[in-house]
């Protein structure tokens, strides 16, 4: 039985390269970016008014001018007009393009106009003011946003806003979600007494879905020759297999050893953790992994966001590791020798601290108190007394924030 | 002019019913739930073994009983097996349920079996160890996950299990997001010099999706007869109509009064806040609403963050209303008199905080900025000097946490 800190390390030098691929960008959202985006103009690409009001010389200001004949209307959009008299101005619009012999923008707020004579109700003039500068943000190719981000809301508007059509992302790794257990049933079917419905792949897919990953389901019963076959054939489509089930130390376990045959070696069972003691990780010779679970819906739960999460973020580049911490708010005694993932509830205080209250279910079956947890708090195996106010990591599941 | 706060309290008293609708559960991730998940069975169904090994009745360990017969195996799925004799046991997997006659579990690592009898290697037995009891978690009828929950992973794994195959969720406004301003072009486009790419629709699309909703665009010139006509029939068809660009004081900015003309009433124009100070709301007497964000990207960011999503959350029945603070890691002058939407970084430091570190653009027209943000802090109007380790309000855009 290993340590968490040597199954992350196991499974975090287990990454792989699956490619780059070119999509559309509206369709890119929640992907990594595989390129930089750089600017094709700078940004903004023109001096951009940012008040409706008038547009100046500032020369005539310090000439002492206050009234200014309306010459134009200059609209976002219009191409910039030109004026040549000091006592001339533009009425504009925010966003236009600054008109190139006016270089002031006074606002609506501050001048009165009358007979198509604007005059000024203000003596505080900046040259300059109510302009944002053509390049001031960036300058034409420069990076806006730079190859391995995620690529989020703001990312779509840059994309849109330097005309990339579409963008090189990363390609996504072949899923293939595999539940096994005899006990099983489906979802619409009505379970015998000692029976059970299959979930966990369901919320398996819809957590891969929350990293914009697609999966395929499949169930194997608890019979050897066909979990053969069936992984023989995954493993030619899927890059990687994320198994529930199956792994523990039962006469009818058989997917470790099944595995070993098809040619996926171990490179662990058994984690010093609980939930999530079971789980099994494994690769292929030609690259493929296999995620094999514990069958307990709060332990494959916890192993996939513990385990699976940072693997593809690592496998994706993705350069945020910033880790995050909660303040315990009870006293908690575990004292069996395994980091032990606790269910936590939490709350955000005035202080601005993450505070997690603990949710204890009974064993990591309690999948009821999953419910109302939103993050594991990882408390280390060697303390055995954890007290209210102490700080610890936690692995946040639920989107608490947003 | 009306205060952040007064906006929030017009925005949410405009809640909406837009009623129910029954979706097959796995289509459900994202979407609020409008009746209450109830188990089907107990939770538990039924006395769960949690371990590999040998089913014994406990009688037998209290006549001191150290060596068993094993007369069956049951697996997982198996119907549950009797015994009859004290000296007896069944050979037992993980998620089996317990046999009748048995009512502890021992697991392999603490027997011994030799040619068919398991011999004890322990000697602290508890009665009724190593199995979930029926009911234990929840009782059959019990409330799992209760109306107006927002339907997560975990979520979906409970309805997989209680067998809810299609759930009842609450319908989603109709959306139509809406950009305006005749200095835009299409982003397959090269824009003039004095033109911009036509970006947040895009991004305003991004964030709905993140939050389970969909949306179709409409772009409009700045052309009031066409503005109206298109406005009238978006209304017929479209619950909610999100605009970017047209409200500011300029004469060009049609929208404020074309919205008028077709029967949506403003219930404000212009809140103290920067970005984001032209927003205008308004009601149409059979319903619809209309939210015209600035055309400023991060204005229209910041808007939709800050009013729309609260405005959604509270339409469809969600009860989180979870506040986040984090602390100012820098100190920040900020004059005017309107409440600031800074944008900030977030780190989480080894006290449990979310600290938050100012990245001040150039304007709200900074864009660029917004892709090396989180959220924006919420400086309140009254103060001009925050000063660094004092604690504001965020709202945050990024997802940080997973």
């Amino acid at each position: 039985m290993i340590s968490v800190q040597e199954a992350e390390e196991i499974i975090l030098s287990q990454v792989r390269d699956y490619g780059v691929e070119e999509i559309p960008f509206e369709a890119a959202f929640g992907r990594v970016l595989a390129q930089d985006i750089r600017c094709d103009r700078d940004l903004p690409a023109y001096n951009r008014v940012t008040m409706d009001g008038i547009a100046v010389s500032y020369a005539s200001i310090e000439q002492g001018v206050t009234a200014f004949r309306i010459r134009a209307t200059q609209a976002a959009g219009d191409e910039p007009i030109e004026i040549d008299e000091l006592t001339d101005c533009i009425e504009i619009m925010t966003g236009a393009a600054q008109p190139i012999t006016a270089d002031t923008v006074i606002p609506y707020e501050q001048i009165t106009i009358d007979n198509g004579i604007a005059t000024l109700a203000t003596s505080t003039i900046k040259m300059g003011q109510n302009i944002h500068f053509k390049g001031r943000d960036r300058k034409q190719n420069d990076i806006v946003t730079p190859f391995n981000s995620l690529i989020d809301a703001a990312v779509i508007n840059i994309a849109a806003t330097v005309g990339k059509v579409t963008m090189a992302v990363r390609t996504r790794p072949r899923i293939l979600i595999v539940s096994t257990g005899d006990e099983l049933v489906e979802v619409d079917e009505t379970p015998a007494d000692y029976q059970l419905r299959r979930s966990n792949s369901f919320s398996i897919q819809a957590v891969l879905q929350q990293h914009a990953l697609e999966a395929d389901m499949l169930h194997l019963p608890d019979e050897p020759f066909t979990i053969e076959n069936e992984i023989t054939e995954a493993l030619n489509e899927y890059d990687v297999l994320i198994f529930s089930g199956g792994v523990s130390a039962g006469k009818y376990d058989h997917v470790p050893k099944v595995l070993e045959e098809v040619g996926v070696h171990q490179l662990f069972h058994k984690i010093k953790q609980r939930p999530g003691k079971p789980f099994w990780f494994g690769a292929h010779d030609d690259g493929q992994l296999v995620f094999a679970f514990p069958g307990n819906p709060v332990s494959a739960f916890m192993c996939l966001h513990r385990y699976f999460v940072p693997w593809y973020k690592r496998t994706m580049g993705m350069a945020d590791d910033r880790k995050i911490y909660g303040v315990l708010n009870d006293d908690v005694t575990f004292t069996p020798a395994l980091q032990y993932y606790m269910q936590v509830s939490l709350d955000f205080n005035e202080q601005g601290q993450i505070v997690a209250t603990p949710l204890q279910g009974n064993g990591s079956g309690d999948l009821a108190n999953l419910l109302e947890s939103d993050a594991f708090m990882e408390l280390p195996a060697d303390k055995s007394e954890f007290k209210k106010g102490e700080v610890y990591r936690i692995w946040v599941f639920k989107n608490v924030l947003q």
